[in-house]
């Protein structure tokens, strides 16, 4: 289970197939083909942080299609609130072991002196544990409190036309998912509907944060005037990536959720749902939408 | 945002259609109009747990719909392995609260004299971390080792067409997804094809808990001869939660991951994928499907 850029791998499966599925009591015609199957890779990576000269110690755990990963890490610790910049980190690296064989499934990042060490709660420490005061106002708060960006005052402009074809663009890029069906993917547009960035994962916060941290890389936060897309549904967690990030444009093939919109709201981020081809839902900030 | 049972709640939303959406440039006709919408709640859910006689600490964050919420947090305890059987708990409620209104998102659980009290570590405990073996296989043999029962003796077999009418089932009775499009849903199922339980959430993760949760205290733990059916992709962590609660078969509307399928080869769960209609594919334990 060991190397690098494991995105897909292969496993036998037993294809079934039910000519009516129906009509079970009548002894439906069933056929059984073993074949290989392609699927999505995941893997857990394991982001251990501490300052330079330091220990580092282990402070988060993601489930995730290997790839990308330090991308993955440095995005994460951004969205996390814990790095503000690319500056703040000294050095990040795949591990490389000791006495054992690398899984490439651990990313140590060295921390910048100036950063403070990150809080390891289990509680994450985005929300008020002291209390019965744990809430979704409290959950806001705190993203509001921690972002370094004020999305609310980006004056981007976006044409729902541009907006109505984006999915087309991320699936045609979705070079994973055409062979799997299996990976969530994040994709970074801009106001015009031009693709910047792409990221594929089994985790849909993975594949946001993989795009987060190519932009802290790139020198490209805060993301300005840039529309990010999810290919599933819209939840409180990517709401707060994108507020985050400084995106002004939140996209979601599906559903968003209660949380997400009163983020959204909150932020002066503009929420988009269910953008399906001709149609979508717009849910916060509709003033950035040209129709 | 407070009060209990707030599975869904409105919002105002532009719906935006376009006539065209392949021609921009030609001007195509687009209408907006503003109307109301449901939505899936989303409220952060913190779980604390302690000893009898002891301060109960926080253990985990999950941002779920709210409902079933002492289901969820049993179900989350059980299938991480802290607790082995209804009676480990002596009790579990909705925080009563102190000088603050109740917002109905903390479960206070406490836990019987014979019960370890839970690592708090935030690798969460599934995963080797003191080295750089962090990797699938660590992650399957810690959750072989933690779970209590053996699935891969469960002599069940279920029909092909009676796994194939699941899905519809599922769709039927859950009530709210017609009403958002946005909540994942997880149904137990007896192997000739009855629903037992359904249980919805903004968190696919956070369903299987609420079943789990729920058959715990109905003292149907393990899920021997029952099919555990997802609405979404079939993850690790899934299979993980299905291994811990003795289900033998788990079965996906979409697609399984590489470790998924790797967990249920070495579990000995049978793990059925893209399970639409008349078709699925059987990537593990294919004996228990008969054709």
């Amino acid at each position: 289970m060991g190397g690098v850029g494991r995105v897909t791998d292969r496993r036998s499966v037993l294809r079934i197939s039910i000519e009516d599925p129906t009509a079970p009591a009548a002894g439906p015609v069933a056929t059984a083909v073993r074949r290989p199957d392609t699927l999505a890779a995941e893997e857990p990576l394991e982001i251990r942080v501490g300052s330079l000269g330091a220990i580092r110690t282990p402070l988060a755990v993601t489930m995730r299609t290997p790839g990308d990963d330090l991308d993955l890490a440095l995005g994460f610790l951004f969205t996390e609130g814990l790095i503000g910049a690319a500056e703040d980190v000294v050095t990040a690296q795949l591990c490389a072991g000791t006495d054992e064989p690398n899984t490439y499934n651990v990313v140590d990042v060295t921390l910048g002196p100036d950063v403070p060490p990150p809080d390891t709660d289990p509680a994450r420490n985005f929300y008020t544990t002291s209390s019965c005061g744990v809430c979704g106002k409290a959950s806001i708060d705190a993203v509001r409190t921690k972002s370094r960006f004020d999305v609310s005052t980006d004056a981007v402009t976006v044409d729902a036309a541009a907006l109505a074809a984006m999915p087309g663009r991320l699936r045609t890029a979705q070079r994973t998912f055409e062979r799997t069906g299996g990976l969530h993917a994040a994709g970074l547009f801009s106001a015009a509907g031009e693709l910047v960035c792409v990221r594929e994962d089994v985790g849909r916060h993975n594949a946001v944060d993989k795009v987060v941290g190519w932009a802290l890389r790139e020198g490209r936060l805060p993301l300005i005037c840039h529309v990010l897309l999810v290919s599933g549904r819209a939840s409180f967690e990517l709401a707060q990536k994108a507020s985050m990030a400084g995106a002004p444009v939140l996209a979601a093939v599906s559903a968003p959720s209660t949380l997400a919109v009163d983020l959204a709201d909150e932020a002066g981020l503009t929420l988009v749902g269910f953008l399906r081809g001709a149609t979508m839902n717009v849910y916060a900030r509709a003033d950035r939408v040209v129709v």
